[in-house]
């Protein structure tokens, strides 16, 4: 390893030891000696790590953050200015060097018996023309409002679903996008957003064909989760979900066919609207399953998305006054059980059916996976080795479906449709966006296909009634236990939006004691 | 102000007076109370703050760059951790929230007999789509390339003055693009890098229009200049050079009509090609002034500058072996003056020749002004206030240049090619780039147009020749005094680049005693 410059920045004497332990460091992150990473942090809650995602607290918290990243980019440490505080403490600056592209680090060093250890560090980013773990392409606008209107000032995300004009359609599948032309008009969702005073962001990753929950795709970084870091963002609108997360946009627009919109927005704390089937016109967007497909949005907090959703579908905002319903035997896990339980208790007389949910979200996934094969069937089968092993294999199902088994599943889900909107009737359905908070990174493949069943036995819910659903950070301090779920009737998207608003002030306002 | 969380996260007791020291910094932070602000930092070299461009050491330093700011964005302190180190010291670990986007800064205090002060301060950036210092539009990237070639992995930052399929053109005025309608069509300076493998990263800011030499375009966030923190970056290629320079990209297309290229090389420490006039076909490039422009190219090294000079034009990579001149009289200022004489002693024989530099240079002027009005003058009248002041100016003075004026200069201006085409022969001319190093960020405005004055007299003698030149970051170390530029013959442009990189060779070795 090349000797970076040392400086003394106060003239002191460096203590004995701290060079070295700081080039010892870099030696260890360089051969992602993890044990040796863990080691020279100081040990229990006093340890920090802050980086771009935010701040870690603790030395269990750094240790896990350390496995699931799986090796740091090489790096040159160029420079290491230190300042002395005492014979016991002293802080060391480095000036790094990675591609071309420096970055500083800002360590903080206690002397212990065992030697120089990191009490802070403090780990900036190089610079980055975009932010790719969020975003395809991005302008200062990408696209300029086309005049005036509800939603000046506003800037979107679009979901990589969406035709955007001059930019090809990339579905989150790079060979996909290799064999586009460029788009010669934006997607109707795109242009009512240009309408009415949106401007265009830019383009935002999601998952592959948009055909997974998880807002993991091996074709670009790792898309944060800002709430809960280190565990899943959400899919398959990832992009749009943690750009209005991140703040580097207000509104996502993005896709729900099983839950594309409200998963994202329940892990990472948002609120989404999934609308009524063909409620938004799909011209110019990808199709998944044609039959589910809809559109809708994503903003950080309720007034932003009524404000869309009244823009666009220009309706009542009077809120559903509506009964509330739920169903038995959710089977969710905690601490969304109890999270929810509080909130039904809280949200006063709620109705509680029973339904065969099972086989309505069985029925459901047939018909989904027969039309994605039906829209993307062909060309898979023509670029071979182009999807990630996951949702290769959702597909390499899907193929499997036969014309019976999916005019079975479409007659059945046909039914469960009827029945279960006799069974809530005018009521509003009130159920968790998601069964479970986000998994952890490291998630065994197994258990994550057990939380998709788990949570497509939920979200499939609104697909079969072709119903808008509304997911809001309620559930949990500030959303950590995920989203409340309002589904309503068909054409009640502005109302229900509206309705989830006083759910929100009823769930946040003290209790009369 | 809202009161933050604090967590004592050792639960130590939190040294008296820490946490309100760290309250009344955020005041004077969100006053821009700058007075409180410099007197929070300890005094002396022993003070540190480092944010995203990189690390600042000293209290003068730090309290010079806090002038030069003018104003922090506004936010809102969430979450205070603590570590106490001692009695005598802590550190702090804040998360703010800025606009809903969150950012973390760690702070190191100290104890002093006037209270608790900040030795050293970390400041993270809150997460952002784009780089806007940078950028107008970028993508990952936004333009493929069109078939593999000797320029296979090189990422291109595209000046905002060449047509990019998709994009609208926007030449760094936001009136301009607002008018204009996507392009259908590369421009060819940019078709001929995607042709050989370059992919391009983006769109980069420009001074407006291109007519000024500065860097600074009041329409986006400054660009930085990465070697000379709190100096102008130099334009008007100023975003191509920072991408490179900021390691966003590997090669800047750009543009150099009066020194666009050469002069934010030299200020930056990048290797950059002014091409021989008409060598590179200017279709779909935005007009300055026809007789002088060109495209050229700037890169982080001299050996990626050759490899995209020689793909693109095809020439030889034989080194020239003409003898060296230079010209009396350049008016150089320290450092410059010192770094160029010991260049030319390290050269071995330069012949020096005399040459009035004033006369040529004022008939470029002229000339370039006629045209550029010519280019622009009726957009301008039809568009009143879309320019900053300084771009404005010159094109006022610019409309003043009668007919007579021009081809009086016009006429003046062949003689002198001829001339100083005459008194060089086949001999390279070696200069320095710019007569400066760049100017600090808050160099008064008579003091600037001096500068500029003093660089043209340079920089137009290529302009003048229509001849090719290369800068280079050899004068000073790391290219600190700035860039040597050699000046060729037209066609000579990637001998001239291969001479350049003998040049450097022979300047960074050391010398036998």
């Amino acid at each position: 390893m090349r000797e970076p410059e040392v400086v003394a920045l106060d003239g002191d004497t460096i203590p004995d030891g701290l060079v070295e332990a700081a080039l010892s460091y870099e030696r260890a992150l360089a051969e992602d000696d993890v044990a040796l990473l863990d080691a020279f942090f100081v040990d229990g809650p006093a340890a920090v790590r802050t980086d771009a995602d935010g701040v870690l607290t603790g030395h269990g918290a750094i240790a896990r953050f350390r496995r699931l990243r799986g090796g740091a980019p090489a790096r040159l440490l160029l420079r290491l200015e230190v300042v002395v505080l005492s014979p016991e403490s002293a802080v060391t600056i480095a000036t790094t060097s990675a591609s071309g592209r420096s970055a500083a680090l800002t360590q903080v060093w206690r002397r212990t018996p065992d030697g120089w250890r990191i009490a802070v560090a403090h780990v900036g980013a190089p610079a980055s023309a975009l932010d790719e773990r969020v975003w395809r392409v991005a302008g200062a606008p990408l696209l300029p409002a086309a005049s005036p209107g509800a939603l000046d000032g506003m800037t979107v995300a679009v979901k990589d679903v969406f035709a955007v004009a001059g930019q090809r359609l990339g579905g989150g599948v790079p060979a996909f996008l290799a064999g586009r032309d460029p788009e010669t008009a934006n997607a109707t969702a795109v242009q009512q957003l240009l309408d009415r005073g949106a401007s265009v962001r830019g383009v935002a990753v999601t998952d592959e064909f948009a055909y997974s929950l998880t807002g993991v795709n091996p074709h670009h970084p790792p898309t944060p989760n800002v709430l809960h870091r280190g565990h899943l963002p959400g899919g398959s609108s990832s992009g749009p979900a943690a750009a209005v997360a991140l703040g580097e946009a207000m509104v996502g627009l993005a896709t729900d066919t099983a839950g594309s919109i409200r998963v994202p927005a329940s892990y990472q704390g948002l609120w989404g609207l999934r609308t009524t089937h063909g409620a938004v016109d799909t011209s110019g967007m990808l199709p998944l399953a044609p039959s589910f497909d809809t559109a809708g949005w994503l903003a950080r907090d309720g007034e932003t998305l009524l404000r869309v959703a009244e823009s666009v579908l220009g309706a009542s905002t009077t809120a559903s006054a509506a009964g509330l319903v739920t169903l038995e035997d959710l089977r969710l896990t905690d601490p969304v059980a109890a999270a929810f339980d509080a909130a039904l208790d809280r949200l006063g007389p709620v109705r509680r059916v029973a339904y065969p949910l099972d086989e309505l979200a069985a029925a459901f996934r047939t018909v989904q996976a027969a039309e994605a094969w039906r829209s993307h069937g062909a060309w898979i089968l023509a670029h071979p080795g182009s999807l990630s092993a996951d949702v290769a294999g959702r597909f390499a199902a899907a193929q499997l479906v036969t014309a019976d088994d999916e005019s079975a599943a479409r007659a059945a889900l046909d039914g469960h449709a009827l029945r279960l909107r006799e069974l809530l009737g005018d009521d509003v359905l009130v159920l968790p966006s998601t069964p479970t908070t986000p998994p952890p990174l490291d998630i065994a493949p197994a258990s994550l296909d057990a939380v998709r069943a788990a949570t497509t036995r939920l979200t499939s819910i609104a697909g079969a009634l072709r119903a808008p659903a509304v997911s809001a950070p309620l559930l949990g301090p500030r959303g950590a236990a995920g989203g409340l779920c309002l589904v309503g009737s068909r054409g009640d998207d502005v109302q229900l939006v509206a309705r989830m608003l006083d759910l929100a002030t009823e769930l946040t306002t003290e209790p009369r004691s």
